[in-house]
């Protein structure tokens, strides 16, 4: 592995092999396994949790990390090619991030999806201009298509509630939300939920779906690993008997799709036909008693601050299978 | 203490054994003494010596620092309980919170008053929030009502000068600004100097009362150090033979009091009446000819700039007494 | 050498000292020679290359850096002298800047030209305050008047493409902007190469004259060192024979310079008359296909990486010969 931008980096047994390590180490602290080590961070938008894991991260193995926030205090930057630039965009990707990578050890991104839809979306172009012209591994901290390490993180939470992770059941809910938010966070628990074998059960409104190649991806995996991939549209049937109840909210598809958000906030009652042991799981940021109740979040089924924890666990592993250079 | 965001969490015992320490480290840097350790910054509002000192007292001590500004990078928090989150807060302190205690091993926080009023500076619930929540020890880098580490290096300074403490006349002058000003630092240098035994004399225009818990409080330390604490009318009253001048801007009580500024503007000729070796002091940012000439500030008199490196002194003792977690 | 602000704090002699020292670290890294160290540093203005080759600089060294950005999670910062202070800048430069030092092992600064014009370029009053206020080192990162550390890395890039500097024949080419830029980058360029012993040609349209300062402190080296430095208006005569083409941008002299932009952009059919091994070199960042064609940026003259690269290998120096102090 060169880069870790996709889930298709790790493949289903690669990201077994994270776990695996991110348990040991979650157990037994690995030392100063990143000493001597520089990630760059560059983010086009705003980070709580994955600025401050990495970081701890970098610290916590030795190592250190810099941090760039494009267009403030960072230039701007363009990322399309063969443009005259004349407008407000200061430098281009094509510039910045080989110079980025002859000052650091490895790179890590945050670009969101631009809302340019699911072909956008698949094809990521920033992060795959990174990984184009880096000269050394980077990391997705979640750009169009995907959120890897947030679907490690989760998939890791998952294993320490109920171990084996082969056909376990796990429902992913669509949530509802102020903001048409991208698919990276679904795409990610959907992509490692299938790459661990589980049967995972995907439930949204209509209008709301997930991209083809996405959903073609988890068949994929599911084939692969003896797991199973469903698409429902009714929340009791995708809950019933399932052990994770994994909330999030995305946009329509084409931007026009109605919905009864009251039908789709997580309550308390959402668990009575589910595993009596199920968890509630959401990678964060959430909207308290709008995408999910406060007697939820606050209750003993949430597992939230655990996931968000486990953002640290799976990362230096990430960190340590890349720091050999791209 | 598992906590260090008021005075009263260390009282006037602690302040003193701290100020010890500093002393002694000022004079022999203690090595790495936060080896491994991880200070989470969070800021609400800007800063300069606040953060920069901090950072310096981990770097120092062997140990790193991680900076997040709330809104400008990082997602913008709601402290509210029990609300709808459907505006333009993106989390809750109640998820952020806990999330930045799992990857780090103390988290300082600025949080400044929102001009709610007396009652609410008292309530802090900001920063009470943090002490709540975090799970690791926190620290105030200011909140609405107290900035104790700011008061912690204003006592270190005057001990510099003076040596002891006991019943040492210091005065607190109410100083002009443009903007309406919080009551954080002029509680801290009078929770202090009062916890230190100072004859404490604050001086204010009519309408820009300090809260009575504050008063009560300091009265309390000065009944139990045998210190005097008086509020006074008269800025020759409370200057005569003391030794210490300490300006300040805060806003009046109720949004209406009138005051002419020109009154009270720190002037060379406001050492006439002082003790002879009387010192200038400011917690700094400084307005130079609104708050005091700048013939003072540039003068023998100023220790401004020494009260500042002080920060670093204190906050490195008050560091290492909360390493050991909450 | 107390601070390095312009490159007369080097000279000559200091030029050709810190590039050998910077060819023998980049072919063996000097290890943690800035171990224990803390650059303060404090933008007014944007930056990619400078902050994280710096920051790198530091790390890479052992060290640390505290990053600040003026009126960003910074107070803003006053620097004239003798104003009360009622408008909306926080605090004035002559408390700062102390401070920071009080903090800090030596204090790296941007603060670009105001637009205030040439001669106020050379009077560069910021980082003069700077020097005047720190109490430690203090290292440009680019001022209104130089980009210091900006020359000598192109010197070394220039150094490593065709070894011996002296009487080598450089072509400095003014280049369109939809700004009107600073001239701190080709003062450097011209006034580190002046001091390399370089055969300088400048070549721009009318009404983009350099200072007269400038301009006579390179004839001053170049008399010193044996180069030669000319001052043309026409772009084939700068570049004939020449074995560097590098282009920047910078404003008219008086606002209202009149100039084809479309002569003015490099292309590769100016690389015709020039020496057949001739590199283009840019400080970065660059405007694509408005500054200079994309086809001479991805193609093999290009030596742009390397030349941000050197960056960080001219700054270690710099930061090492400054280590012990002001």
């Amino acid at each position: 592995m060169k880069h870790f931008t996709h889930i298709a980096d790790l493949g289903p047994e690669g990201v077994q092999e994270v776990l695996d390590q991110a348990v040991a180490w979650k157990a037994n602290a690995p030392g100063h396994h990143l000493a001597g080590r520089i990630l760059g961070m560059v983010f086009f938008n705003p980070s709580l949790r994955t600025r401050t894991s990495f970081e701890a991260a970098m610290i916590r193995g030795g190592g250190n990390a810099i941090v760039l926030e494009v267009g403030n205090g960072v230039w701007r930057l363009e990322s399309r090619d063969g443009v005259v630039m004349d407008g407000d965009l200061t430098e281009h990707l094509r510039e910045a991030v080989p110079v980025l990578g002859r000052y650091t050890d490895f790179l890590a991104v945050r670009a969101f999806s631009d809302g340019g839809g699911l072909d956008a979306d698949d094809a990521d172009s920033v992060i795959n201009a990174f990984r184009r012209f880096a000269g050394v591994p980077v990391i997705s901290m979640e750009s169009a298509r995907e959120h890897p390490c947030q679907g490690l993180a989760d998939m890791l939470t998952v294993r320490e509630n109920f171990g084996d992770l082969q056909n376990l059941p796990v429902t992913l809910t669509w949530a509802p939300h102020i903001k048409r938010l991208p698919r990276a966070v679904p795409n990610s628990f959907l992509l490692s939920a299938a790459a661990s074998g589980c049967d995972v059960r995907v439930v949204h409104p209509e209008g709301f779906d997930l991209a083809p190649s996405v959903l073609e991806q988890a068949h994929e995996y599911a084939r692969a690993t003896g797991g199973k991939v469903s698409v429902l549209r009714d929340r009791a049937e995708a809950a019933a008997g399932s052990k994770v109840l994994y909330a999030k909210a995305w946009g329509p598809t084409d931007g026009t799709a109605e919905v009864r958000l009251e039908d789709w906030m997580t309550r308390d009652s959402d668990f009575d036909m589910m595993h009596r042991d199920a968890i509630f799981c959401h990678c964060l940021p959430v909207r308290r008693n709008l995408e999910v109740s406060e007697t939820v979040l606050d209750g003993p089924r949430s597992h939230v601050i655990d996931e968000a924890e486990n953002r640290f666990h799976v990362q230096r592993v990430i960190l340590d299978r890349l720091k050999g250079g791209a």
